[in-house]
């Protein structure tokens, strides 16, 4: 088989762990697999060279950030080959630029164009391990981008479909993605085959181990993507197509974000238009909004209330009160200590009374919604955040997640 | 006017370093100067990259190191660049492989093959300054190269012929090339202008200023070099062309290196060949021998005495010992005490009695040679260590380098 194989940070963290990383890479190519090795700066490095550039200048420009970070992967990608060599591997590092890695122009967060991958699969075939530089490429006028936080796992993705792979792994500190969090509720299961629309709404509510980038791309070329664990030989979670076994389980896992905070507009005239008005000074300030509910207007006026996340409230309050009147509203209160929570799950599709299922389990639990949002295949509620590990822990047994798979 | 600026890990030592050495820069800009500013790797980055691979293993293949050294450039490229667009300047950064630098494959020592300085050539005409890694390259697979200590100077050197800059600045932490050191001779003078041959002698005799190679190759293509100082904006010394002026002084400086051993191998057979069976051990461990004197031959025999850097003494030793039998000779002898003093002057092609001057100067003043060679611009001696700093005096004296140069 060929595989992508992709090591974050933590794996690359100094000598004896890159020593660790290369003992994985010669077990999978003893398996008799070609393999393209996708890898992360040393863990620290990139945040020493960002802190390096504003130590510069604090608006350093992106261009010039980007050929700094860039150094970071290019540092681990060449270790890791040196030691692949001394294991007697045949084995060469490529930067982003050399592995054919082209991006549009947006410094700092430039996204993938294409991928010429001809040296890559010419080292592959010549029964070479080719080792990559993450989280960057070049642009058009050939100079060097970097794709953003966690653009390794993109890089790792978007290398897998170029090079046709057979899958790509991607290695992490934990063995997969569990029905939920196992520290608050230890009877948490392994997830086996989570579908791409489940592991988007996981990625996306804050399980950390996979960038939601990475799973959209993944996703549109049915790329699967193998989340396993960098200490265990154990097969972790696979990110797959949709099949008929998952359609079993209507729900798949529970997710939490503590990390919340609400506003709420009071009162304002129900008109069109009012919601852009609302938001397109918080996306000025390049604040993410994200659950957001409208209420019923009564006497043409209508309440509207959004989460950010908590280290945005006190600026986003700010800039709620300043435009307050602008917005003919009636007044704005916030809290602070509010946590969302999520059932995730394609079988929801087929399944009714899910959402009643949820709520109730809450009410009976003595817990109050503040927020409701729904999609497909989730179900999110925000509420108090002294609620949130009774809410998971009520959740995953009303659902039945400790039960094994079927 | 083009001039390429080149500045050492000194002058990027850090970030307070580094705005120092963009005010340099900015200040010859205003000057109205078209700059490509060629950069080492801040001081101590590359021994600390190439501990780096050696903890990794202690044969690291040296393709991946140089992708691992190259990254320190990298970085000090970026960051001057950021400096430079902070103060309001257009910059931007180039690794060697944008700004063309074609090597051979001989990675951790590769020469330059050639320079395609195009998009250097587009960026200094759109009015930006280019600043560009030095000591790297790309090699015909398009892998990255390095050129092996001191290879920045090689790099401004060579980017300065390509660029058809009107001189290369190389900046030091000295203000030029002097007549011999001061700390030892207060009098010491600033020479303003050296032939190429005089310095290739300065910097191949331990004159630390400027790497040897780039002064062959700058003599090659007859590129001024104007070595100057990063602390004041002062004339430095100008590497040139020979030209009438210099025929006026018949010796231009004295050169010395106490980091030396000789050994002499005793009574010999004096027959074709012997010499290459001496020495090719000696090379065979990758040790240089300097100079070499072969002493007439007495019935058929001959004494061969040499010398190499001191660090080097007792290996060599061992080796002679081992091959004393193979190559019949008597004995061996050696000592780790002797220094070397040289005299360097183009004008001594036209003036006869130079050598004889500082053979009576040594003599006068009770010092003993026990080694003398000679070329067409420099006479060389090797004499104990202890007797250095007075050789230098004496010779200093006896050749009225502390008179105004006229």
């Amino acid at each position: 088989m060929r595989i992508v194989q992709k090591f974050g940070g933590t794996s690359m963290g100094g000598v004896a762990r890159i020593r660790e990383t290369a003992a994985i890479v010669r077990r999978e190519h003893e398996r008799g697999h070609q393999l393209a090795v996708v890898v992360s700066a040393m863990a620290g490095e990139t945040n020493r060279l960002l802190a390096l550039a504003h130590e510069m200048d604090e608006y350093a420009s992106p261009e010039e950030t980007d050929v700094l970070l860039a150094t970071g992967e290019q540092c681990s990608a060449a270790l890791l080959a040196i030691e692949l060599q001394r294991l007697g591997l045949k084995a060469r590092s490529f930067t982003g630029a050399q592995a054919g890695l082209l991006t549009n122009n947006s410094h700092g967060r430039a996204r993938i164009e294409s991928i010429d991958p001809g040296h890559i699969v010419a080292a592959l075939d010549d029964g070479c391990i080719a080792v990559i530089t993450g989280f960057q490429g070049v642009d058009t006028a050939g100079r060097i981008s970097t794709l953003g936080r966690g653009g390794s796992d993109t890089s790792a993705v978007a290398l897998a479909i170029a090079l046709k792979a057979d899958a790509c792994d991607i290695y992490t500190d934990v063995d997969g993605i569990y029905t939920t969090d196992p520290r608050i509720v230890p009877e948490a299961r392994k997830i086996e085959r989570i579908s791409y629309e489940e592991m988007l709404e996981f990625a996306s509510l804050g399980a950390k181990v996979l960038q939601t980038r990475s799973v959209g791309l993944a996703m549109k070329y049915r790329m699967p993507i193998h989340l396993r664990s960098s200490f265990h030989d154990v097969r972790g979670s696979m990110v797959c197509e949709e099949d008929e076994d998952m359609e079993k389980a209507c729900v798949t896992g529970v997710a939490y974000n503590r990390n919340e905070a609400k506003i709420t507009l009071q009162g304002i005239p129900d008109r069109p238009g009012i919601a852009s008005g609302v938001f397109a000074p918080v996306s000025d300030a390049d604040i993410n909004v994200d659950v957001i509910v409208q209420n019923i207007s009564e006497h043409g006026l209508t309440d509207i209330t959004f989460t950010v996340s908590r280290e945005d409230y006190p600026r986003t309050m700010e800039i709620m009160h300043q435009h307050c009147a602008d917005m003919n509203a009636k007044g704005v209160a916030g809290s602070d200590d509010v946590a969302k929570v999520s059932i995730i799950g394609v079988g929801m599709r087929s399944h009714a009374g899910v959402a009643q299922t949820m709520f109730r389990t809450l009410a009976d639990g003595g817990i109050n919604i503040e927020m409701i949002t729904t999609s497909e295949i989730k179900v999110t509620v925000v509420i108090s955040e002294r609620d949130v590990d009774k809410a998971i822990r009520l959740l995953h047994q009303a659902f039945e997640l400790d039960a094994e798979q079927a």
